[in-house]
């Protein structure tokens, strides 16, 4: 299957140019499954409730699921796609999952990074891998990353994917993804921003350099910190089903959860 | 303080041969804290249990844990140490820390790598952290780097430096142990072999390239691939100690366990 991630721009606030601008890539190159950066309808830096009043969205009834799940549908494809969540007044930093036949599922955000904390309530559900036919998708939001319990707990349930939607601003998390793959032996998709977002006093620079990441920490593809682009890997899932890295060791039989102190 | 790993070539068997090259590098350069690598005095690949019964040590009354601790005491520093272990008749893959005023404790590998799993039981203690003055020091051993529950039981029980005895054939550790430091906020002292040992029908070659990481993941010393060598870097481990790495992140308060899946 081939596997993308959709590297672009996005101005806050401008949430019908960043979905026009995301349906012209994802229809630029062909694609299973594509991955959107975090935020990518809205844009990141939130500054006033009454703009997330405004801009949040009930999953999937709202603009930017029903778009996805057209463009899903037409294409026959899967997206993962993060946007602001309105649930009931309650915001989330989420991401969906929308396949060709409808809206499948929804990650919220359980890392907060920063200033995110005064806008969005952290994810209240437990990490959890979605069957999607014979392969299990893993959604994961930016600074998630920093966390190996994310991908860990996710990879543990079974996920050969992580479909990592991310508005990076730090230089760390691309080469950190060859550490995730390799402990879990699993693909991850890390689907980021590029450009500047000035917002209130502050200036945010997006990293790009969006990355799909192999089993083995092999790096598949990866984009350019500046340009929109999609990034297409073809893989084989299922060949993160084989935990097994050497004649001895099974990476995930071998751990020894009895001897770690991890409350 | 000062903390060093020892990049040294080991020959297997020739424990009096070792043990004087490991002398004689740590005289070559002060530091205050010593990382040899794993089984640096009998080598590390063994064939016949007869082998270890010969070899492996009791701990603390065995030659190499007496000739540390005379170490240590003359130049009053802290030695960490990979051996093999013989409890009774039981081996271990294991590592000593010794001080200036004696020995205190042992760690047994707890993931076994490959063919080691033939030869030496798994570690039977839980992963912990240990106190010397106003810091605590975290052991691990080479495959251990692997699994991030390993390093993360050692920061949440308080570590400030990890120190990693291995004996490294593959290339991704060096590159992991950014991650590690990172994502934990702690220093990390890989001390690895170098040259290449034939023993039965195999022949391995260990990847030198030991490594003294940052808790923001800079890389302090990064030694060669084939010279023995110690890396010194001078550090204040106390940094390690505040884990707030923006206004609003603490990477241990953020932690989410009740949503993480880790069974």
């Amino acid at each position: 299957m081939k596997i993308a991630f959709v590297q672009m721009n996005c101005v806050f606030g401008a949430v019908d140019r960043n979905l026009f601008q995301a349906s012209q890539l994802m229809d630029s190159k062909e694609a299973d499954l594509y991955v959107l950066p975090e935020l990518f309808n809205t844009g990141y830096q939130f500054t006033r409730k009454d703009e997330l009043n405004s801009l949040a969205e009930t999953i999937p009834s709202g603009l930017t699921c029903q778009m996805l799940l057209k463009i899903a549908a037409r294409k026959d494809v899967y997206i993962v796609a993060g946007l602001a969540e309105n649930a009931d007044g309650k915001f989330y930093n989420s991401s969906v999952l929308i396949g060709p036949r409808g809206y499948i599922s929804t990650y919220r955000k359980i890392h907060l990074f920063d200033d995110e904390k005064l806008w969005f309530l952290p994810g209240d559900m437990p990490f959890r891998a979605v069957q999607i036919g014979d392969l299990k998708l893993g959604l994961l939001i930016c600074f998630d990353w920093i966390f190996p319990e994310a991908m860990r707990s996710l990879a543990l349930d079974g996920a050969n994917i992580i479909c990592h939607s991310a508005n990076l601003v730090l230089p760390y998390c691309q080469d950190a993804m060859v550490t995730r793959c390799l402990e879990n032996f699993i693909f991850a998709v890390t689907a980021n921003r590029i450009g500047a977002e000035n917002r209130g006093n502050k200036s945010l620079q997006f990293t790009g350099k969006s990355q799909i990441t192999a089993p083995d920490g092999t790096i598949l593809v990866r984009g350019s910190s500046s340009a929109q682009e999609v990034g297409v890997a073809e893989i084989d899932p299922l060949l993160a089903w084989d935990k097994n890295i050497t004649g001895r060791n099974h990476l995930f039989n071998d751990r020894r959860p009895e001897l770690y102190k991890l409350r």
